[in-house]
């Protein structure tokens, strides 16, 4: 395993003191339990905190701080944070107006931060995000992974919670937009947790995998390498089929890297992407392209639509101070 | 070969039309021959071009916008673009205040660059960049490689040709820069130029190379894998070693990732570097931690000191709004 690391154990640990050193301006570190919060807190709202398994770095930590989240709970690498973490975390940024938690939808994820609104003594809610179109929809399982969609979800939400917003319009905020975000992605490699010290799983040299999650976790098929433009036709068929927007709806275009997808190959799937989505009769309106949501050094890329309204736009639009992003 | 791409002929249009797509209110993409643009040049000022070969995104392009470069001028995958995308790229930005040429030295950067200087009708300069310390400094050869401290100096000439500098002063300060940064890399695996197909050169699976360039030229050694703080200290002491700085010296952190490492290990190493540079006596006052100067998809990442003074920390604090780089 080739990784810049002293002791596995304490990865987490140092990767942490190094974000909040890098950004002592934005960042306070907690430990025993660990968690990460906004150092400025300046007015009362409500509060967002999100977390999950660490490895998808900048989400969540690197999304912290002005109209975005006001604390993340990292769980060591690909595995849920426990709710000691999102309690301390909830009593350090509770200004009195409730917490939101953002949550993507997992097995592991759902029960911790259930037990933990469970022991709550505060107001809150919490928002699951389900975008990727890759799992269909059942009634049994856990259904829908929570991907790249979930920084769209943080963001918008955390516009609002920044404006004023109450915990309830928060919390049919996000649901709103997670039901009009759908996401998919394709690996070309898998990714190494550190813990584990080997590939999370085994593709040939000219295979991918069609519909991956960000844990490495199976699509819908293995299947040789193809054209960018195939690849995005066939993504944008499901993510659009899920979404059914109308012709002339505005949308957010979000292509994600899952890590070792260099920019230059993202910005040619954006060009494909929204070529795509206008020859469609959609209006991209807003964009993102990076790596965002990772699966540490995966290769592969993921694209995200959401449904846009004029309240989505503004919220986009408004003021972002984190580490990963800021406007 | 396993990347996002079409028809590798076309992979850098496409590529440079996504991006231009993706900040439509930030950049312009010229064709025949191909150069970026700033979108708005609001005055009179200085203009700032770059260049190099692609697939080091998001330098150059990523960085063109206010407060920083005026235009860039990107070649195929790892070459060297030709005289007239820079001439035209010139024309295109000139005020009136002069050219000033930012450029990393490699030898076909540097011949092209400078047969561009010589057609140029304007009043120009040029700063070379050779910021890497693996190559010892030496009378023949091309001597030290531009590597990741070419975004550094971007950006502090940036906000002084913003500021009004002149192109003296921008050409004086851009040397002053480039003297007072030093960098160096490690690579755990190799790169695929996409019109080659294959790794650029053949690295065991236990084995690292210390001091390696951003097209993966050799670097120092070869070796096996260390830990983390081990590989910082050998940077650093060879870093430290050419700026000499004085103890109690501000100092400009830069943990750049070549694209394949993951935020969670760049953030350790922004940790045991921070830690090792307090340690010495330094004061690590400025920090910028991600994937800026790549060498596509590679495995590795370099560190940059850049000695501070006020004028300095007052340029890099200087609002920047670019596609990669923006407060």
């Amino acid at each position: 395993m080739k990784k810049f690391v002293n002791d596995v154990e304490q990865l987490l640990q140092e990767s942490l003191q190094g974000l909040a050193a890098a950004h002592s301006d934005l960042l306070t570190l907690h430990l025993n339990p660990t968690f990460v919060t906004r150092k400025q807190l300046p007015q009362p709202k409500v509060a967002l905190i999100s977390g999950g398994g660490s490895g998808h770095e900048p989400l969540h930590c690197g999304l912290i701080g002005a109209g975005m989240l006001d604390a993340a709970c990292p769980g060591q690498v690909f595995t849920s944070p426990t709710p000691d973490q999102m309690l301390a975390a909830a009593a350090a940024v509770d200004r009195g107006k409730g917490v939101l938690f953002i949550v993507k939808n997992y097995a592991g994820d759902v029960m911790n931060f259930q037990m933990a609104v469970e022991m709550m003594q505060q107001p809150c809610a919490t928002v699951l995000v389900n975008d990727d179109v890759a799992v269909e929809r059942s009634t049994h399982g856990t259904g829908r992974r929570g991907v790249a969609g979930t920084l769209i979800v943080e963001k918008l939400v955390g516009a609002a919670a920044e404006a004023g917003a109450s915990l309830d319009q928060c919390k049919a905020l996000g649901d709103r937009v997670n039901s009009r975000t759908a996401s998919m992605g394709v690996a070309f490699t898998s990714c190494t947790v550190p813990a584990a010290g080997r590939a999370t799983f085994d593709i040939a040299e000219d295979e991918m995998e069609f519909g991956v999650g960000i844990h490495g976790e199976p699509g819908r098929r293995r299947g040789p390498v193809r054209p960018a433009q195939e690849l995005v036709n066939e993504l944008m068929a499901a993510i659009l089929g899920d979404l059914q927007p109308r012709p002339g709806t505005e949308v957010l275009l979000h292509v994600n890297g899952f890590g070792g997808t260099p920019l230059i190959e993202l910005y040619l799937l954006y060009h494909c992407a929204s070529q795509l989505l206008e020859g469609e009769g959609l209006k991209v309106a807003r964009s993102l392209v990076g790596n965002y949501t990772t699966a540490l050094e995966m290769a592969g890329a993921s694209l995200t639509v959401t449904l846009l309204d004029e309240e989505m736009k503004s919220l986009w639009d408004a003021p972002v101070h984190t580490a990963a992003l800021r406007w």
